[in-house]
């Protein structure tokens, strides 16, 4: 379990986040904020979730606390448990707790990974009761104002095996996000890349072309993510045809031919230098 | 595991909780509870399970005790476990052990995740013995008067895996419910969400047609709790709309077909606003 | 694990279990407990094995300790463990260890669904050694007289997976059990429920008309048990039909299809009230 | 896993084990106890390995330390472990690490059930070096003379998941048995049951006309342990058909069909009473 | 889990390790290096990726930190735990925390063979927050400048159930190795093994002949790895024909139809000596 | 895990193992040993593998360490782990470790059937960096010279899982052994056993008729190990027949046809005594 901390506004001298809204997902945070309603964020993987969140977080002045879920995640994480410290026996607050206390936005990313105790465990807080029953404790605790719980998954990915309950599912508020639209994708890549408009634009137009391919031999198109990556490849002096074939083509596959023929695209697609 | 208490009457300043009964499960939780027959609830996602017990062990004078099982719930969750506490090795009575001894109603939500053991647990206190044996103390808990064993489960989600083993479920009285009538549903979402009757009444007749659908491409139909949540966005100002699109057709699938079929049907029901 | 004290005839001033048989049953028992030989009951759910043992003991003035199975359930469940108490590691017994000392019956309940250590523990207290070896103490232990084994299952349920090995159930004297004949089972329905005998007649004609029904659509017939328990609701003031329908039809079925035609046919065979 | 001791002579007042040889099995035992080479007994449930190995552990004066596998056994059950006694950790040999101190017989009884490790730890007692390596005190104990090791197995029980790995069965002497002859049966039912002659004849002609059934729908025929335990009830006075349903028939099988036949085949073997 | 420390420059007296650039991937890993993207190096085993790696840890002059993934590796492995040391309890730093600490290149090997919980708590040290966040002890460490997270997988072993979750994945920049050209590879296996540079041809000429094979029947091809240690035999006095045999063929296959072909091969392509 | 300690040379008053060459293997390992390249052992069961890692340590003056690999074996059963010692915790070498600081060679036999991070651990001992990285004790150590690495494996068994990692196969210089020719297996055999050459022939003709068998109902063939064994039964006094029925033909197989097929082929082959 890895967790991060978003340092509130008011602590912190670095910028707000930036982030560009792609629809009317802001006005659902802010309802569904002020509500106290739980959040489920859909998306493809590197098209800003988490950018959101801190963004809403920022502007909503509360602490993030972010939670990336995997298959060996287990209630005892998010909730907490006993340790031994210099022979005492010590309970230290998991970060879900953290945020329940705290008032804090509890962001839990791909939550679906986890182990089923863990998404049961956000039951009594995702509904009308807002309170963490810590069985290890033997207490309940209640949300604290501003506790805001909010859950991410891919539907993309989601298998058969691996899906939110029902039970789970139908506590939450659904936002569903996708890629931006291209001028503002450009601005996202020049800023977060650190290079001109027109590289920025390139990198767009082909993310674009590469996301209306049929994409049977790819498990993922190009994200925002990778075009940003790219671009910054170009920031460090590496020319765009082999900035783009590292961040972009050999990520995609490593089938032989897709790579190939990703190589052809770019090359049909990327301007002369 | 999860554990939320119930406050009983005698203690608690809230208003008692609000249900609506939907036909006799009023008088067979009555007679079953007189009798100390334990109760297995049926019935679909959001229908008001939780609801019903808390207003029946508000009509009873009981505490409740809730426990939401899921795959990895042990018996020694629900019975309890030895815990290092300060150097010294303490007992801690689980929820189901609490309610034995406190003649509380202990109600096992969604019972039929857990472990094996765990449903193994309750069958001396859910025949003519009502005790609860406690292996890790080597002793018997006869349970006191006033103790109810409620489970209950979704039989739509009930696989070939995972089921009640027929020697456990033939000691239970069963209780089937569904979803409650047109006017009891409009008053429960307007009640529950906070929003004028016509609002509500919108949100009920879609919430009817889509669950008459034929559901092949949905895993669940809209629950009353998906209404409520859907009419408490418009109570934070959110349009109806979009109010539905985030509780209501984002929540029921991923399927971008399956999404845009939703919305028609949503457009064709809600009135223009 | 579960175990539960049934306590010998000398310290108890309950009246005798009730117990009616229904065949050789009774001879059979009582020719192995005096040879020593381990018994083995077969039978469906509810059919009355649990209270067999539980008269056998009281007509033996033996002891009666017994343990439901269930797959998490190990060798030192059974045998005992050393525990940690204060400090210092005591030994408990389990309660297999226990019937052992003082010559009580050991009743292994559905022992076939626990882990297969559990079997191989018994096997040299089920031959002519009569010994119990507790590894962890680096002890042997010779079984006092009195102590008799006795094992069930259903065998309804099993399956090719969980099943008793060869080298286990040869070492038994097996017995068949199933449900009494009609006059039999109104006897002990009209006496555990507390009903008249008409209702109890009804219920038992109910409960053979399911039982001769083909029985593909249900995982197991109307069990004795299921009649008391329906007809401990009518004697706590509920309709006849809602009784049933509640501890007979609901547990029966989760499929709408064979909820209602068990409805039918039980208009058909209670009479009107 | 259990252990239980057999006393050698010299501490014993016991009879000699009670043994009837049914081929060249006492030569081949004796040539391969005084080359030290380790011995693999193959037959069928409930013919008399067990029996064998405690008479040849008689005459050779050894003591007799069995072990019974199953499949939660670890090569820590068989060599030791450390246990935490009264604050100090103490080391507690294993019943195979006692054997091989103690020069006595180590008989494994279905070790193939184990788990891997155990049949690995034998390896090198298994071949020329005679010698077991103890990882956990950084030891190497050879063994003492007279130490001889004997594991069974049942090839009807075989599967392909469960075998003998081929590395570890090529270091051993195979004996195969089976069921005795009629006339040496005889004289096992009687003597072990304590009954006449004519009683154990007709249970052993029984036996052989089970054994020469198409056995298809068994499992397993009927064994001279089975014989012997329907002799035993007959001696406490139960009839010999009603004894032989309990002992055979409904230990055979528990399909009706397979009942119903075997007590027809029953009834015409059997003499009348 | 294996870690091993490469020396930085300025503690070593040892020469730089013996690298040539085979493509582009040096001024790839350079940009990725000064813009702190991680990198994600693909190639066959035995082409050398280790090598590369230490050939531009040490041009970057930082400390070089390898752990090689394997199936039961967990985070913890990487990240640290706490360990009882004299009576206390201790956090011994994991590679990975050692790496983000000392700003040291981490080179995860084969990263995809471990658990997800290992691929996970990388995310936050993979995208623009470079930080792990350490649960166990409720901090979340900045990587210091110079920290260099670089993984490894060879892309012909994966299988649909290994495999680099997308949204792992899409954080790094990807760099394709493959075996070096025949100049380069004889320069490499004559300086590496010792030999003069016609033995080291003649083993290059074969390699590339096995890896022109219609490559059905291998697992993998010759690598540069088996060339060098065909050449060591040699060095140290075996025939050029029996190290081939005993480095190459015999390590390639154990089907003895291949093995043979393969030896054909030899023959046809190996000078006569 | 099991070790076992070959004394070297100067510490014992054995007689050197006895061992006949069958090929070149003996060249090819005094190279590898020359060279610190590991080798990787193949050939069937009871063929001489470890006899020939006895006599190479011999011959080399080192000592020698053999860790037999089963499935549950980890790599801290090799590299060592913190034991618990009258309240101290003591770090305790694994074999693999002893034999790295020692200079001994370490025989790892079987260990595909190990964990796999027991074959992960040794990657950097098995190439350039002959190292050993102990992360427990946050070291690593460099082998000491004449460390020498050995695994072996039997290629008849592997499966499709399991199967050594190419990028550890990759690693080794492969040694396939065989039964060894007639004649000198017939002088292995008789002296092993210490029977007269004719009989060991006579076996020897005996091993050859089995192994030219079509081999399709045969796990294995007969290997050298079993001729030795009934060889040694014969030298107990045991009919030669008797013996080969003992050691060679019941152990070959559980299958009653095949068992009277290779009597039929013994009798065919053996001569009349």
């Amino acid at each position: 379990m890895t967790v991060s901390d978003f340092r509130p506004v008011s602590e912190s001298d670095e910028p707000p986040p930036f982030y560009r809204a792609v629809g009317g997902e802001v006005d659902v945070f802010r309802a569904a904020a002020r509500r106290g309603s739980p959040i489920l964020l859909k998306g493809p993987t590197g098209c800003g979730k988490t950018r959101f969140v801190e963004a809403m977080a920022y502007e909503l002045g509360r602490e993030l606390i972010t939670v990336a879920g995997h298959e060996d995640m287990t209630s005892a994480d998010l909730v907490g448990r006993f340790l031994l410290k210099g022979g005492e026996t010590v309970w230290v607050d998991g970060p879900l707790t953290r945020a329940v206390r705290e008032g804090a936005i509890c962001y839990l990313d791909e939550i679906v990974e986890a182990r089923q105790d863990t998404t049961v465990v956000i039951h009594p807080l995702a509904d009308h009761r807002r309170e963490l029953p810590i069985d290890r404790l033997g207490t309940t605790l209640a949300a604290a104002p501003g506790f805001q719980l909010v859950i991410s998954y891919n539907p993309g990915y989601q298998s058969i095996l691996k899906n939110l309950k029902e039970s789970t599912r139908q506590r939450f508020v659904a936002i569903s996000l996708d890629f931006p639209a291209p001028a503002v994708e450009t601005e996202v890549v020049a800023r977060e890349a650190g290079i001109d408009a027109a590289t920025a634009e390139s990198l767009v137009v082909l993310g674009n072309a590469i996301r209306n391919l049929d994409g049977s031999a790819l498990n993922e198109v190009a994200s925002t993510r990778m075009l940003i990556l790219a671009g910054g490849l170009v920031a460090e002096g590496l020319p765009l045809r082999a900035a783009v074939q590292a961040a972009v083509v050999e990520v995609l596959s490593d089938d032989p031919e897709v790579v190939r023929g990703l190589g052809e695209l770019v090359d049909a697609v990327l301007p002369r230098q």
